[in-house]
């Protein structure tokens, strides 16, 4: 049987494959229904955030993301992760790829079921101006 | 006896105080052996790059952080929060004020005797160009 920490390195990269493949539905299926993301220059999002910035990303631009996981720390029902991630993205209007590096900390959950769901997620992926971006990711707070 | 919750707030209050008051020493004893924090623009750094970066900033600006706690989750010896913090900057070179927001996400880990220490910590605070924050801050990552 796969340990705790297998699993979530599982989840992980099913979630890169899914960030790549451009498929919404997969990734849902593995963020807790509280799920929180943190990212620069904007306020918390939940699911339904989430969902319109990646299906909006995914129009405008080919993504491609690599993610290193650095390390997994499984504390009885949570555990938190810190991933190195490469991103690339092509705008469909110009083709011009430009790359990013950014790091993460995830915070997982398990669930009663025994899989473990992504609850909590932090980026430093800074915001870039241009149409490299969709426009939800460069609205900057006052 | 407090919760694990009100342990776990006054170690944010106290922390805020701390680096309000530049007090170094007090923060460090706020925050485990191994802690890591996540930056944007920079990578994973720990208590040495941390004591670096809290130096330098303290001696070239006057630093006021005031910071809510938005949520608090305990999970048995792990915790993790989420504040919104306002940050504002007065390079002693100038004089000028700038204000900045961000997000901060950290994990808390509850030690033997009973204290909660900062672990991980993530915020999305963009970094700026110029003489608001240290040289440190504004390292890019290729």
């Amino acid at each position: 049987m796969p340990s705790d920490e297998q699993e979530i390195r599982k989840v992980h990269s099913i979630w890169i494959d899914a960030v790549n493949a451009g498929d919404l539905a997969r990734l849902l299926t593995l963020a807790a229904e509280d799920v929180t993301f943190l990212a620069p220059s904007q306020p918390p999002y939940g699911r339904e955030g989430f969902s319109s910035t990646f299906v909006t990303a995914h129009q405008q631009m080919r993504i491609c993301c690599a993610s290193e996981l650095e390390e997994v720390v499984v504390v009885g029902e949570v555990a938190h992760a810190r991933s190195r991630d490469t991103v690339s993205v092509t705008p469909h209007a110009n083709g011009k790829a430009a790359k990013f590096a950014e790091y993460r900390m995830t915070v997982y959950r398990k669930q009663h079921d025994g899989r473990w769901l992504l609850s909590r997620d932090a980026h430093t992926l800074t915001a870039v101006e241009g149409v490299l971006v969709p426009d939800v990711w460069i609205d900057r707070k006052a």
